[in-house]
């Protein structure tokens, strides 16, 4: 079909574009009903105010819902700012992307096992391969689109390229790497991905601001 | 109102982008909200790990999820892919649109019915009649927009245009062919469908790579 | 701040075209989460099938579900046609706007209303004005938005504009003129909202072809 | 990677669209998912009409619905104006905007415990207690973007700036001062609120109409 289209690299970002924002759309909602698994629990009317903060000391499952958004938004970010130079599509970029976004519809759910069965063993284990997943996916896309410049403009610098795709790689390293944390001491887990979150906002920081 | 729009085609364009964009956005939430399909079963406070794995053995939901998420997913490629060469767009276009949108919004509780009902012929056979009507009203949509190039580009050729309407049928005739399937053997039509995702994969893995 | 901007036609394009895309948003998110009131009931495991097809007999709810996504569908046509002809924008039409997007909002519960307390008068009547509410601030704001040419393009024939307000008073007529049918028989209220679908499917199919 | 860019000011308006896309998003999902909150209370099969008027009559829901709604609306009215401005972006405004999207994603919940727990102190504490955070955020990510002119249009007068960020300030302010509001007398807060509605609904309708 690729002969038929007259302007091609234009038709091309158009595609892209209509990609990321369909890629945005389920980044967002399912970051968005992360709060759905946030339930205020039943009391009886008129309680007590004591009784009230009880209910709402909720600190597994607010932990839970931060780590979740802020992760799945650390992944949206990395999206963001990769597909700004894709400039081309194929099937292959779609499906790709379909199954990364296959992966993030699944973090709520990971999430409500993370927050119901709160410390349990395979609960944080399952937590942290779902998002060990989603975190392969993206680099194994990434790896797709920029190897030997496939789909991404051809001005951009190779060096920039190898460092885009060493950085996808950190994300999934880490929760890998949470797994036999997870295994032998569930409650630590989340410590090493707080490393994950704190490494990836002080390298956005101290990235050059845009010049003027 | 035709005669009161000036630069027509760059209006048209605008009005498909529109139409395009909040297709993709029930796709994106039809999709998402899938998980909430998903729900971790309750269990008693400090469970045994043993207890929390069995929990979480829900493979059957899984299955429905996963298959529901590709199936629409394609279902999505397949309008993002096609949407590109439509520059027209005309009342029919939209109810038609409107009439797949819903379809593809009543697939999250057809697949409740798939994940909750496990193993019932009727559930199986409704849900594979749900998939079977959104991709019929996809074809005939992409019937009426393409036929005689009605909507679409008219440099587009008419081979190019026949191909996507013949890989249009593709999907809606798999799922009816499955029906017979769910009524003798319900537990086997997953695997008819599993060979239709693997076909549209094929399809794309396949097609032409973009020119530089 | 009017004077700050240059190129303000442009600008404002921009402001309406972001308004129309969060509207669109809304818009796709109320009428999928409609499919959230349709809930598969309870069944015991291993069911027979004449169960499973008792369940699933849901004619009620199906077609409340239908019902609220056509009707919301159809004011999202509305919205998507006139709003093509925004060319400016105010803080009374971001709030008009606002207004109306808390009515399509509190659909999926006037539908859930209408669901659960199937043919109970206070429920039809309920339904019934929530559509009517909505279709009054559809027609107020695009009074606003039309009236004078305020936010509209210029160059639009004063009797087109007309015509589309004309339009606009329909569906809210219809729905208040359902109220005294739901008020002295209920159960026959749809039917008058199913005119209305008809009405507007035929006003679109009658629509001229547009041009090559 | 700032110098790998060619045309730099076009990328970076694209990449801040996309941002102020997805935080659209986020919001218009967020708003939306406030219905989920509202549900028809359960009824047995035939209830007597004065039954159902009884079950309807959820005003205090009803009142966390729109209250919500339009103050998480009213704060994207705000994004919406001021991020039109924007035609930079860097990765600690990617970060604030994330944080400043989980705080809104939190007002669901915080909805919800204001609705369940209704008149409860600590309900109505914590449900403030997160607008103002929510506002206090979009404050800081204001100061940030429009502070010396780091992200905004340099031909933007430095008083309409400061307006703007004095503007940003007022609701988490009056959030924070119904704080002791709420503390002695729960019940008066909403008032506090509604006063910030007006004055927002006032402001906006005060500005200047478009010129043509």
């Amino acid at each position: 079909m690729a002969g038929v289209e007259a302007p091609r690299a234009v038709r091309d970002e158009e595609g892209v574009s209509r990609l990321a924002a369909f890629s945005d759309a389920v980044f967002a909602i399912a970051m968005t009903i992360l709060v759905l698994d946030l339930r205020p629990p039943p009391l009886p009317t008129h309680p007590s105010d004591r009784a009230v903060w009880h209910a709402l000391a909720l600190w597994h499952d607010y932990a839970g819902f931060v780590i979740s958004f802020l992760v799945v938004g650390s992944y949206w970010a990395a999206h963001h700012r990769a597909f700004r130079h894709v400039v081309r599509w194929d099937g292959a970029l779609v499906w790709l992307n379909l199954l990364l976004l296959l992966g993030v519809t699944f973090v709520p759910f990971a999430t409500a096992v993370f927050e119901d069965y709160e410390g349990a063993r395979p609960a944080v284990l399952v937590y942290a391969a779902t998002l060990a997943a989603v975190g392969l996916v993206w680099a194994a896309l990434w790896r797709y689109a920029a190897g030997g410049h496939r789909l991404v403009a051809p001005d951009l610098p190779t060096a920039a390229l190898r460092g885009m795709t060493r950085q996808a790689w950190v994300p999934p390293l880490v929760f890998l790497a949470s797994l036999p944390v997870a295994w032998l001491a569930p409650e630590w887990a989340p410590l090493v991905w707080l490393l994950l979150l704190a490494q990836a906002l002080v390298g956005e920081l101290r990235r050059p601001r845009p010049a003027a």
